[in-house]
């Protein structure tokens, strides 16, 4: 009997009997940021809620999490609720909440799914791959860019914008290209596929070359595949890209895109960030 | 005494002494869509509801709104709820509902709002305003390009990637820059900018030049700007340009830009759009 991955201990939700769709998780060393869990993981925790949920139509189409405080470590709860339940979308909301000092629990992470049943229809891209080497001609970094747990879960072979090397603040953009898989391999499910869409680093330490206090506040990923092309995926590469858009007084977004190998856009996914200074 | 404008009589929510954050507002046959109200305005609905409670702290940030219901011509009511206040962040979640036939009250729309007070810091545009004629050199389109009500209340002046005037399939690209601001004029505020960032058409429609049913089923929306940046903007033209990304069985997603006709990147918004055949 093989050890479940520590992304799927990660994930594992307890359902509580307390309520439909109310279940338990504990937050996991292994993906552990620098005061909290490691966004990503909170977004596939988020989503892992709505999959096993029993009254669960389709598969997801769109993501928000809201990170409203940090989730301190240990056990929290998880609330999934089916709001609207049409032909063929589902609408979903869910809540993380943790037991405070006091032990009055508090909302930790605020969160929107859809979900649907697809049926074939045309299709086209309009954002094609970048044109880069592949996978085996790009260096693996041997440690994350940033010292913490999480970075070390991930394989991160950077082609562009890499984690700026002196904090000099000579930045001039805020685009990233990197090759990207998990580091113990696990095959591609909508879980990795929403965690992976967290895991740039902030936009502007790229382009101040300033290491400046930052942390998502919101994130929005549109998954655009169906378990059988998660399939075709596997264990293999995906090509992300992150870039910033506007920075203003506080708070700048940046837009991601996941690619795999074979120039499938998988997801595309949108933050807000907070930065100091 | 001047009248109201209509987009101020299609947000005006009255408070209902229920319970904090809970009011009631009524759909505006002025934004009338082909089956519900024009989303942009429900988005702006969402948006003033958190911005007249009075527990607000600072301005927008963050707006995500899912469409899971449409609104019937007639009362709604809207619960604003504060989930989450920190120093200089603020999270919210609301609820539109309806009474349904029978009576028994249905939830048409979920969304979370993030509000933020803001501080001064460096800042930078990484999504530079595209070069296009002065407003005033782009022809005014005379009605909507749909025929609906709403779209007779913003002036447009396509500069590109018009609604095809012919649905021959021949369709190439999915982009459009458009000059928009309110038909009557009405200085831009959170409210309007939220809703002119769902005034473009499903991108479907041009990337096939093919009229296919098609509706969007969940909005997100980035605010760059405070209080001052708006007040600069009055009732000038915006720059929109939306453009989709992946289309695959049954939805795709459209991003889009706000600028300033001086060139200050107001939003930036993405949204999934449910789609036939």
């Amino acid at each position: 009997m093989t050890a479940p991955h520590i992304f799927d201990r990660a994930l594992a939700l307890k359902p509580s009997g307390i309520r439909a769709g109310h279940s338990t998780g504990m937050t996991s060393a292994d993906y552990w940021n620098m005061i909290g869990p490691f966004g990503g993981t909170t977004a596939a925790v988020v989503l892992q809620s709505v999959l096993q949920h029993p009254d669960l139509l389709g598969t997801p189409i769109a993501l928000t999490v809201n990170y409203a405080a940090a989730i301190e470590a240990g056990a929290f709860d998880v609330q999934a609720t089916a709001v609207r339940t049409n032909r063929s979308t589902q609408h979903w909301t869910v809540e993380i909440t943790q037991a405070g000092a006091g032990g009055a629990p508090h909302v930790t992470t605020t969160a929107t799914v859809v979900t649907a049943a697809r049926r074939e229809t045309w299709g086209a891209n309009d954002l094609p791959m970048p044109t880069v080497p592949a996978p085996a001609a790009v260096k693996r970094i041997s440690i994350g860019p940033t010292g913490v747990a999480w970075t070390n879960q991930y394989e991160m072979r950077p082609i562009s914008g890499k984690i700026p090397a002196t904090w000099d603040g000579g930045g001039d953009h805020s685009e990233s290209l990197i090759w990207l898989r998990d580091a113990d391999p696990r095959p591609l499910d909508f879980t990795s596929l929403a965690s992976l869409s967290d895991m740039f680093y902030p936009r502007v330490w790229l382009r101040r070359a300033r290491h400046v206090p930052a942390g998502t506040v919101s994130i929005t990923t549109y998954f655009h595949v169906g378990p059988a092309e998660l399939a075709a995926v596997g264990t293999g590469y995906l090509l992300g890209r992150a870039v910033g858009q506007q920075f203003h007084n506080g708070f700048f977004d940046q837009a991601a895109q996941l690619w795999s190998e074979a120039g499938l856009l998988l997801a595309t996914s949108n933050q807000i960030v907070y930065f100091k200074e």
